[in-house]
């Protein structure tokens, strides 16, 4: 009992770091913010996920909100991100493989916390689903861009096979560390032989493109 | 106590696969996405209208989350969208005259859901309008145009008849199937009158047009 | 304990009235809608703050949607900002003015409330730091801007200082109208210096501005 609640929290704060990095990053190379506007931004993609699976399962008010290490863990990822853009800045591969990593964990942790509190497991895929394409899609809205989870390149799909690995293995009694990695690193491949070989779902018929 | 609430659940299912139908279009005709991204846009803009309803109304989780027809249906809606969309995209009138339906029939479940669970007539109103306004509300932020809500043609108000015909048919104990249908052909009828003939409503005092 | 929640109740209708009218005036200012455009904006500004609050509270159903009041003062001050445009619209203070003073009334209210719910105080001066900046930062996602709290001038800072103010008076048994009304004035100030002289918090470093 202790275990998985433990595991859901380190999956959870290492989500919201990366997570956070990712969106101070964005918030500098795309609309190149002040350090206020910066660390918001990285604490509104950390958060925002989090938030939204927690009024979906119920379970307000939101953990990201009750446990205060989710919100240093954020103001510091977007801190940390801070200080160190102008050496990144010119660099579009950390936000991307941040991102990733961000969509991995949170798709095992929504899903986990879900099937915990007794939902099913098509509903677990799901809020596994949105919580890691919503921190991102916040993000996107925010600075004005079409939400990554609407534009092409894979995004929700990785997202839901980490989610359906993830409650596959809590029903074969497998979950623990070792499968929430595996999930994690699937997801994160997937979305990133996406990004790299510009690999898209397939468009509407009959389209000339 | 039977009739009422699984009327409830067919008008949402129709409401949810006509917004379905209209985003995932939307997605094709604005933003030319993938399937994914149409799928995802049909539904976005099919369930948010009801998340909102149900944090308003504290019925969560959600009845679209709870209750897997919904995504079906949702999904479906955006899927048979997507494999239409070739010979759909021309074509501007059926995306009004389905956003026309999906607020006409969220108009009416939102205000009798809320007057099913005790809330005044007031307040059944402001509820039924906000469920049939937050879908495509979501929907253009997300595509980034300033919401309908927001933008000339009548688009709030004939919800709010709808809401005001469905509370006043539940006080007068006449509601049902036939008053529901009243109050949706009512709000469709208005919504697309102020569309075909630019119908607005005043502008500020005192600025010439 | 009659006290306290009436003050709160008059200090949120005050600032919902001043969201409302700031909201409706950007409507007409910067996309030009017609009378229900704006009283549309001018209520999802004022009462889109106090949504946010109470679902990270878990104090749903939301109070703006509970008592009619805060519906009647948010439409009010949408009509009243919509009967007044041609005479103001060509100013920018009244705008900038109401969102500081409603900024420095949501972050009393939103702190006050979550002490008063038993909420610890980082948590209160989170709480209302969004509740603050929540309506600010609906409006200009719905007229497509880079939201204010992520733009540069001072404007989640000033909030925090307010939330402060209050959750310190609370704690050290000071908190009434007086309390609640200096660190108000205090933020509007903070905020209005912010904008007039143009002082920004720090960039990233190592950048050419």
């Amino acid at each position: 009992m202790n275990t998985p609640s433990s595991l859901l929290l380190v999956l959870d704060l290492v989500g919201i770091f990366a997570f956070a990095l990712n969106g101070a990053l964005t918030a500098v190379r795309v609309v190149e913010l002040d350090i206020v506007g910066v660390v918001t931004l990285g604490m509104i993609t950390a958060l925002g996920g989090g938030v939204l699976r927690d009024v979906l399962l119920d379970a307000l008010p939101p953990a990201t909100f009750l446990d205060g290490r989710y919100l240093v863990v954020a103001a510091g990822g977007g801190l940390v991100a801070f200080l160190l853009s102008h050496r990144l800045q010119r660099l579009a591969w950390p936000i991307i493989v941040l991102d990733a990593a961000g969509l991995a964990l949170f798709a095992v942790t929504g899903s986990s916390k879900a099937v915990a509190l007794g939902f099913g497991p098509g509903q677990a895929v799901i809020v596994g689903t949105i919580t890691a394409v919503g921190g991102g899609t916040l993000r996107d809205v925010f600075v004005r861009r079409v939400p990554t989870v609407l534009r092409s390149e894979l995004y929700a799909v990785p997202a839901m096979v980490a989610a359906g690995v993830t409650v596959l293995a809590i029903r074969l009694d497998l979950y623990g560390l070792a499968a929430a990695v595996v999930a994690a690193v699937l997801c994160t491949t997937i979305r990133l032989l996406g990004v790299r070989y510009g690999i898209n779902a397939p468009r509407p018929p009959g389209r000339r493109i």
